[in-house]
């Protein structure tokens, strides 16, 4: 397996009992800019299409299948070359001479964006929507986190009828829950709690503690933190970019919370 | 629970020895565009930001959540009124007068897309990518399929290190695996593994089976047909709308496909 797919951190694991330093491997999660270049009246033409966050590897595989099955192209042969363009994180399409591009058609289908969080930004650059860091401190302690996992499944009644759909709560700093929200998308879930509580004018949410039932991404670090959540805990793993943006911005993250157990990605608890 | 988060769909539950018809309740996904109005100058002026694949139910939440994570908005007071706009699957959003919205920020954050497949569309009419229906017709046997789960659980090496990442194989119409891909987005790894033949010139993929490790949304549907794969098998649950959309093109669907069992969704198997 190439090694720039996963990564090693240290955490805590916790259990009822004990807790203990260890390493963990985790996917890795990165941004990759997605650049179309193509020949327009004898001038070569460039545009950003897309940012996704991604795990590397298989980059240019990405680019043509993206490029494909968004109906923008429609043979390997109208690319002439795809390759990495001054980072590991943007790539750069050709396409070959005289192959056009409905530039209408991308800004028709392109323009704005979803509630992904990440989906939709021109650049890397403007990736980050959360810039200033959460006061440190411990705001969760062990015995609350063990309690989060089940009174959240109690509020996933849409869960338990389908097997497909997202849950987030917000609880208190006694793990007392004060709003659940589902949907298809985990991003989703967590933008109808958060703005739930929002709209009765309760944010910064300083104390609570965001619990998703998905894995924990980049996106719903950035949230957590924009809504002023100090604890984000996830029944998934983290990403690698979480990890890192949890540790900057001293969000206490918490990973695969199911079971009587947890682990310790970012922050320290009670 | 509100009737609108949930929807029945006719479905047959298959063993390793029958077969049954039966029906099944699925998570409901339906595309949100999130408009915002603003007084800017004397006049109002107006903006789609945002589609989303949500399930319906809190859009007010929903909308609002979004603008607050995404830093375009600080406090709830900012907001005129929030209704849904001549179809519950359009809100719009109206600041409060004086209330300033940075275009500029809008522009820079949401002016392209990501790999999301529904991401970063002006509108709901722009979801729609495959619009031309697959040769209707029975392409997977039985037996084939319940070999599916095992084959793509061995290539999903980084899976098993972390426990966090999707996996997406491509199988001939007899069960062996062609090409298996990993990433932490479930549409990335669907075009990670659709790219890696596209460029081979070995689309379309007729005949071809594509199984997912994650839920089956509408976007992989679209992702499927658009590369003429007539079979999309998936370990998770679909959406309500990736069946409609399935029956509408002639996709065969598979869901919860583990276990030695699975559901057929659309289509009908050999």
């Amino acid at each position: 397996m190439p090694e720039e797919r996963i990564a090693s951190v240290a955490m805590t694991r916790v259990t009822q009992e004990a807790s203990a330093e260890d390493t963990d491997v985790l996917a890795v999660e990165e941004p990759l800019e997605i650049r179309v270049a193509w020949e327009s009246g004898g001038d070569v033409r460039e545009k950003n299409i897309a940012v996704t966050m991604r795990t590397p590897g298989d980059d240019a595989d990405l680019a043509s299948g993206f490029l494909f099955t968004e109906a923008l192209i429609r043979s390997h042969e109208e690319i002439d070359s795809i390759r990495h363009w001054g980072s590991p994180n943007i790539i750069r399409l050709s396409l070959r001479r005289g192959v056009k591009l409905d530039v209408g058609k991308l800004d028709r289908h392109f323009y704005t964006t979803s509630s992904c969080g990440v989906c939709g930004k021109t650049s890397i650059d403007a990736l980050r929507v959360a810039n200033a860091a959460l006061p440190a401190g411990r705001f969760v302690g062990r015995d609350v986190v063990h309690r989060l996992p089940s009174a959240l499944q109690e509020h996933q009644t849409a869960f338990r009828a389908t097997g497909g759909i997202h849950g987030a709560a917000i609880f208190d700093h006694d793990g007392n829950l004060l709003r659940a929200r589902e949907d298809i998308g985990r991003h989703n879930a967590v933008d109808k709690v958060i703005g739930s509580l929002f709209r009765e004018g309760a944010t910064p949410l300083s104390g609570k503690i965001l619990m998703v039932s998905s894995r924990a991404s980049f996106e719903l670090v950035q949230k957590a933190v924009v809504a002023g959540i100090p604890v984000l805990a996830s029944v998934g793993a983290p990403s690698s970019l979480a990890v890192d943006l949890a540790r900057e911005l001293n969000l206490t993250l918490l990973g695969f919370v199911r079971d009587g157990r947890f682990n310790i990605y970012a922050g320290q608890i009670e």
